[in-house]
């Protein structure tokens, strides 16, 4: 019925996590009939990021600047780091607005099941990072899964022969919980009662 | 936290009907790390839809062509006429397949409350239409709400004078429903069943 363009719209939209199909349509239907007040900036929008789009090649955040708004900061403690799963746990982290420090993001987390290994994840630039200086404390932000905290042990281990602190997140976490699908009250609590590791 | 670029991106997809705040920063971060797989089809499907977006001046439709794509079909029947609210009322029937002719979109419903007069419609571009010729029957697909009939009724006695069928969707639509939010079945059944207009 649509022309193949509106199809491969919605098509594209309907691939992004959280729209189906048919939010995908309605979506589509307001942006057609919204040209100026949403389909135009939303391209506008979309073509600025994807022009600018960078992995930053210090702490693996996504951003439009390398390095990202994060690590370019100077009223950032350069003393404090937490390390993360993903993306997703920074930016759910930075929601909170609770940690004043700079991030490391592992891309992913060990997983034997999965087959990730540490050279996988960006674990050596980690301890690159904390041999270089000027890091006091080191938070493990795992997710409070079997594999995130076999991550935080191995991190540990690897980190526990420098002069730093190594914390990680309270638990209280609930049992299988991930980062980025909590509120920021239950997140805020946890980072607050962080404590160093056994 | 994020870049300039980042946060207009989440805000015009928060402005989305469906996305809230939340889902539109997971959307923009699953467009982050799927640059290629996500975010580059969008901007281009976009950008194409963007660029060639019209308003057909025939029957209202919202295409990338005008005529548009049911207009300029050779093979939907001219001769029955369903006249719809809104393109999204045009859009649910089409996703039926149900209807084999073209449609005429009104822009609205008539309303004392909101101020919509006929002369706010499409109104007398559709008695043109029929006028025009090649039209045996014209199919009142209003919302089953108090305007939706009173806009019906009020197009009845517009095209009483000419020789053609005016029929409606049988009742049997919810009370207060909106043909845009009903199941293609309910939407099926009301549509073989219409009838005369009394
Ligand atoms: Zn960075
Ligand atoms: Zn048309």
């Amino acid at each position: 019925m649509a022309s193949p363009e509106i199809e491969a719209l919605t098509q594209a939209l309907s691939r992004i996590p959280g729209l189906g199909p048919r939010s995908a349509r309605r979506a589509v239907l307001h942006l057609l009939k919204k040209r100026e007040a949403a389909l135009v900036p939303l391209l506008t929008a979309l073509g600025a990021v994807e022009e600018r789009l960078e992995t930053c090649s210090t702490c693996g955040n996504i951003d439009t600047a390398n390095p990202c708004a994060i690590c370019a900061d100077p009223r950032r403690d350069a003393g404090a780091l937490c390390v993360v799963e993903e993306v997703a746990d920074l930016w759910a982290l930075e929601r909170s607005r609770l940690f004043p420090g700079r991030f490391h993001v592992l891309g992913g987390r060990l997983s034997a099941l999965e087959g990730v290994r540490p050279e996988d994840l960006t674990i050596d630039a980690l301890v690159r990072r904390i041999e270089g200086g000027g890091v006091d404390e080191v938070v493990l932000a795992m997710n409070a899964t079997l594999e995130g905290q076999t991550t935080a042990h191995y991190l540990a281990e690897r980190i526990e022969r420098f002069p730093v602190r190594v914390t990680q997140l309270a638990h209280g976490l609930p049992v299988g919980g991930e980062l980025d699908y909590l509120d920021e009250g239950t997140l805020a609590q946890a980072l607050r009662a962080r404590r160093p590791v056994v």
